[in-house]
């Protein structure tokens, strides 16, 4: 049977900030990836996260960010490989502790906004958080970018991967995402996603904005938790996949 | 043959800032306490400080302290219980992580400056902070001020605790450590650090700034790291309980 | 003919994180306190919010808070006089630049959340909140909770003070407010909470929860921004005052 | 008479921790860049720094940087232009705020490390920060690279320049400073490096590294304070300079 991940960043409130819609998506995916305090996430919100997700079932993942609570983590910063693999086994360390705590365990890392950019297209980056997750538990699971360096990075030190594919975003026939700033990059009816994510999962391939049906890995689907009617699509979404005899499945036990 | 354990508080620095002389006291101590990130600390600096102390043979500690950097952790905040617990967990996980991604494992938590004062006189903070170092991990090895609410707390828990004394300071005849504001409050001769310090191992009292023989339990001794001559003193300590028959031995494996 | 000031604290936002809802707040205030980056606010925040207050014609005032973000401000902290003045200083002046910047100029300065309490009770921290304010600019007016050691320094000083009373608060006969844990200590029906206010600036006078009716100056009245129905509240307000023959009008020019 | 300015960073520190010879340097130079709370610096560091240049008759500036304590601000990051604006303008009300409480007044705005190095290079930056200096006070002087895009702006939008040349560094035929990673780019040789300013001064010509008399203009030398021997460099420096009858002046009165 054909099976799929769906993974959605969670916990990235911080202090009294809130953020999202964890208590109803949390229903709805597989893979929880967890703001380390970096980029957003606290202390407390880790903690209430990892209950959430231990409650649903639901795989528990570090989203380590870079430092940059003011920009959330998206503004890509000139970074060393060392500053690297240092910031993303401080913020494993963080959410594990966390999960360990409450009888649960980690089961992935997924780099967050531009340090997820920067490693999926910079080797040694790439590497360094490899090398990060690997040397805190080789049997943590890698999420990424699908083709890009770091899943590369992660299968060459032996680690787990998960490629990634969205369901809200076009291709372009190279196997990048199509720039946001190109109108129709983002995909909003919630059909035609449902249709590009099933053709991921049976066929590997998917249509890109020219045309081309060009092959693309997809063992986990990002769902997006802070735009507007996320509930509804993630929702919509898993209908469609039960409907096309694809089971909605967590990577890890 | 009696022993006692030295442990000193590392890896305080921050960024481009350093402070303390790690590289020279690591050698002369058996415990070290690592700053997590949110007094002092940063990833890189506790990566670095991890490896020293795994060289040395010195046991790893987490050092969790108050989420201010400004002021180095020493300020009192009216924090609840709840979130003692939860920076708790967090800066272990931190220090654990690094610990293990090189091989080594950590050995104890010592709550650093206010939150150390908080815990040692407040029960329910005393509690958090237990409770966070059992959930993650009951063997862990808590540090606390001898006879406080903290070691208390850790007992009652069932987490193995020692009780901390100190060389440089003097105490009250109730037990508390004078306030530095009280003239003399400062050890500063080597030899009567040495005689306070061998006095509480092999006979568990101290003499009290008023005159008193006090019952005082001693574990492990503080080495202050920061103040001027530090190496000195703790080269001179370790003379001492040479020629006294004591082992300088850290308290774990 | 009397006249009040409602004041309101405002750009509490962080980075991504929105808070308040300072564009329909904003219309119905005369002064707005403006959180400096401390303990809420960013630089952009700042500069929008003066702009808002600008174009509304509502006073800029400095709200400057601890150095706590993930607590919001609002724990106690045990800090020195000296480092009050300091942020206080720093504060003020981030506010200032860019009322200067638009073309504005600042009217106000009012301590947030636990730097406000505490400054109302120690007038060792009073005196340095008032004398930071008065040496950056003593046409500044202070904003303090009314009768106590904030206003009290600030008169001291020099600085023009305005005392702040609460709509949505019961007091005590001794003046100060009712802790939120006591039950009826947030005053919900409106109609009541406008009278309480009305009753103020006619007679200078409140009915205590217990009852007596005590004398209080009010000459600003604290609006709350961030409780549900906020806004249906201060209309109701403006209605009410309006009917008693009241101008809301701001203290400066 | 020829004169040059000579300005040195100041007040680096941050919290317990201390950066730089501040103490010393303060005598021998005529324009102190003050660091504003992001990439160092604190509140009570700024308000004792300004104290320190209003003693010794030191111009007062802001020195911004990116928001990165971490880093030290020293790490590119990709902001835009109404980002860096809004830093611009908070960090100069921080500096401005202590320098009015204490009776003086801001004298100059130079962008610090990786902001300097990116407003040096791209117009859209460089504009952010002169109109964030200009919308504050348009008789700021604002400090940058000799012939960059930030002079250029500040230029164009009506500012007092000075362009700044380095003592200790060797340029390249371009006029572009000579990149630390290649041999010889610091200049280590105190008579090398004196006579290299006095023929800006007195030519406006530098001879690159290729060997190229280039022209550059240098309205104020750049002094390091945080490497080994600054004090006794820039006392040779001034030697050296009164001895080519180069009077050393700040720019502003």
């Amino acid at each position: 049977m054909l099976t799929i991940d769906l993974n959605c960043d969670m916990g990235e409130g911080f202090g009294v900030y809130k953020a999202g819609a964890d208590q109803q998506l949390m229903h709805h995916i597989t893979s929880a990836n967890i703001a380390c305090g970096f980029h957003a996430g606290d202390p407390s919100t880790i903690r209430q996260t990892v209950r959430l997700a231990l409650e649903c079932g639901v795989a528990i993942g570090a989203h380590p960010g870079l430092q940059d609570l003011a920009g959330f983590g998206r503004r890509a910063m000139a970074i060393t490989p060392e500053e690297v693999y240092d910031l993303t086994v401080y913020q494993i360390g963080a959410v594990h502790a966390f999960a360990q705590a409450q009888g649960g365990s980690l089961a992935h890392v997924k780099p967050h906004g531009a340090l997820y950019n920067m490693a999926a297209g910079n080797r040694q980056l790439a590497e360094a958080v490899a090398k990060a997750v690997h040397s805190f538990d080789p049997k943590l699971i890698l999420f990424g970018l699908a083709g890009s360096e770091l899943t590369l990075a992660g299968e060459a030190i032996g680690l787990r991967t998960m490629h990634e594919a969205f369901a809200d975003r076009t291709y372009e026939s190279d196997g990048t995402l199509t720039p946001r700033s190109i109108a129709g990059a983002v995909i909003k009816h919630s059909e035609r996603s449902a249709e590009q994510v099933i053709g991921l999962i049976k066929h590997g391939t998917v249509r890109s904005r020219q045309g081309e049906v060009i092959p693309l890995r997809a063992d986990t689907i990002c769902i997006h938790g802070d735009t507007e009617g996320a509930l509804e699509q993630v929702v919509a979404l898993r209908k469609a996949l039960e409907q096309a005899g694809i089971e909605v499945r967590r990577a890890s036990v």
